[in-house]
């Protein structure tokens, strides 16, 4: 595949190496990286240099492809023993991302079909299935914004919250999709970026991700949403998702479901955009989703020069909120645009996942 | 008058110099500072060491009344001229702060007024004048407290957002007033205090006075507050006002109109606590009062121990919304509650007070 300045992870051209921007540099500094160490690159999943559930996917499989090249002298079932030891090794990384485990799952199995092969036909196989997790997930977050893209008008004011863009994801992101596309297509949006605290993604990648594609990028606090959308600076607002219940509601970065009522109440639509796979139709409603409750200090003194609050304050740290499905315009998928009502619509869709 | 520990401006018990925390060491750090110079007076208001519009009023009668001692040895016309002179340096300080001048004012007038009565009961009377000052900001904040506090219900969960406390005001501040009061009373409130960014007087100022009187409360950040709403953990909502036109429209720190929504969305009442004279009757509604923006960099990099944000990216900062009357429960003011509709009401208020 041929690289873009914004495929933040890639082969190095000699395919013995990745290539990836490390994250926590963000936004001051743009570090590029490269390794063929297995130890890096489980640090670099861990230190959060590669972080977004999708992006650690593609990040998975480039790094099995260059792990592979270093068993060259293993014979079949060494070799593929070697493969699976460093994957369980990758994967304990950060437990709790699915597309990891996936990504893995899949390099594995490729190395199995192909073992037979030849060692250079099992390495280009490897390399192959590697790319292609990641052409996959470009071409998942195309198609999103494809139909995010019949939303919006030429212009239009639009507010994000937190990060799903290409630094998560792939190339375009997921909510910042219809933006990039439409942006290769010559349109111009004029993009409100909520600082999303205590984590400050917005500030640190989303911000950094427009302005690097030469996007008209205006940085708010969480709190000046509400006088953006009043004062008719917001046409529409996009956000990522976590997980979506069958009933329509979305759990997402906190202060998400915030941005929904007042979009709700400023009478703007909210789009959410994820792929298909993140309908769970095992979950009845949002109130089955437990929230995250992380680290006070995040709030307390994260980030600072100093504390900003005093020794021993109690802080509610919760990660996520739901977001009430009647709040939720429309979800935009690969697959389409899913409208209310989403208990209906919602099945449909799965029912054509499967 | 008997000082009490949220007393944070005060005499020295000498009263030849004026005794104030000094708000900018908090909240990492409790720094009494005492003063009888005038630069270190002007330089104390100038730097924010005291600030709050009431409190800095208060600091000014202390301050005038303290100067007068140094001249002792002048007559008639030479003090009250020299009074005059420190009393415009003084104003210099915050020229947009009308406590200040209004303070200030007092002082010179009661200065001419007792100016024949020998120098022992002009002196005498300054220092009256200045406590008396400080004696009516408390009595403004103990009578919205006690008007604040029949609208709450012992245990409630109580949202404030930025501050109005005790170190803006004097001992009970306006927004707070029903929470120290009811403190008194033996009552126990759980207050939610949204961070405010960015200059966050939440979690610099308000979590620490409240944390001082030994009050149940939890530092959440601004996009937080709905998810606290929704899980049943607010029962009010409680904040000051700068201004509020005819209509009711009240003008207050940047985040108070979304978090009136929110709670209107939540079915949660909104209170504001203002003093009578925070209507302003030549003001029609929200839409003619002026929203002033301040330094992009408060968002950026304030407070951070490293930029937040990219260099360049262009920040919204707005330091007030408007809060629509439609979504205000009622105004707790010294004179009474004011009930929708405002239009009306107001009225009745404002003709009680001329």
């Amino acid at each position: 595949m041929q690289y873009l300045p914004s495929d933040y992870i890639r082969f190095r051209e000699d395919r013995k190496a990745v290539v990836y921007l490390d994250q926590t540099a963000l936004p001051n500094r743009e570090i590029w990286k490269e390794t063929d160490s297995l130890t890096e690159m489980y640090q670099a999943i861990k230190k959060l240099e590669v972080r977004g559930a999708p992006a650690i996917g593609i990040f998975a499989g480039y790094c099995m492809a260059v792990l592979a090249k270093g068993y060259y002298g293993l014979s079949g079932e060494a070799f593929l023993e070697r493969l699976r030891a460093d994957a369980a090794y990758l994967d304990s990384s950060r437990p709790t991302a699915v597309n990891l485990g996936y990504a893995l799952k899949r390099m594995n199995r490729t190395a199995a079909r192909s073992i037979d092969q030849g060692k250079e036909a099992l390495l280009r196989a490897l390399d192959e299935e590697a790319v292609r997790i990641h052409e996959e997930d470009i071409s998942m977050c195309r198609k999103m914004g494809e139909y995010g893209i019949t939303l919006l008008k030429d212009g239009d004011g639009l507010l994000t919250h937190c990060n799903a863009g290409p630094l998560a994801t792939s190339r375009y992101g997921t909510q910042l999709s219809p933006v990039f596309l439409g942006q290769e297509r010559g349109m111009h949006f004029h993009m409100y970026v909520d600082e999303t605290r205590p984590l400050l993604q917005g500030a640190r990648l989303t911000t950094w991700e427009l302005m690097r594609a030469g996007i008209d990028t205006t940085l708010i606090c969480d709190n000046m949403a509400g006088l953006c959308m009043k004062q008719g600076k917001i046409q529409a607002v996009l956000t990522g998702c976590d997980r979506v219940a069958a009933n329509g509601d979305a759990a997402n970065k906190i202060g998400t479901s915030s941005v929904a009522v007042l979009a709700s109440y400023y009478h703007i639509p909210l789009y959410i955009f994820c792929p298909a796979t993140t309908f769970d139709p095992d979950t009845a409603t949002g109130d089955d989703i437990v929230i995250e409750e992380r680290d006070p200090e995040e709030i307390r003194s994260m980030h600072y020069a100093e504390p900003k609050a005093p020794e021993g304050i109690k802080c509610y740290n919760p990660a996520f909120d739901v977001t009430d499905h009647s709040l939720i315009s429309a979800f935009v998928t690969d697959r389409g645009i899913i409208r209310p009502p989403y208990d209906v619509n919602l099945k449909v869709l799965l029912e054509g996942r499967k």
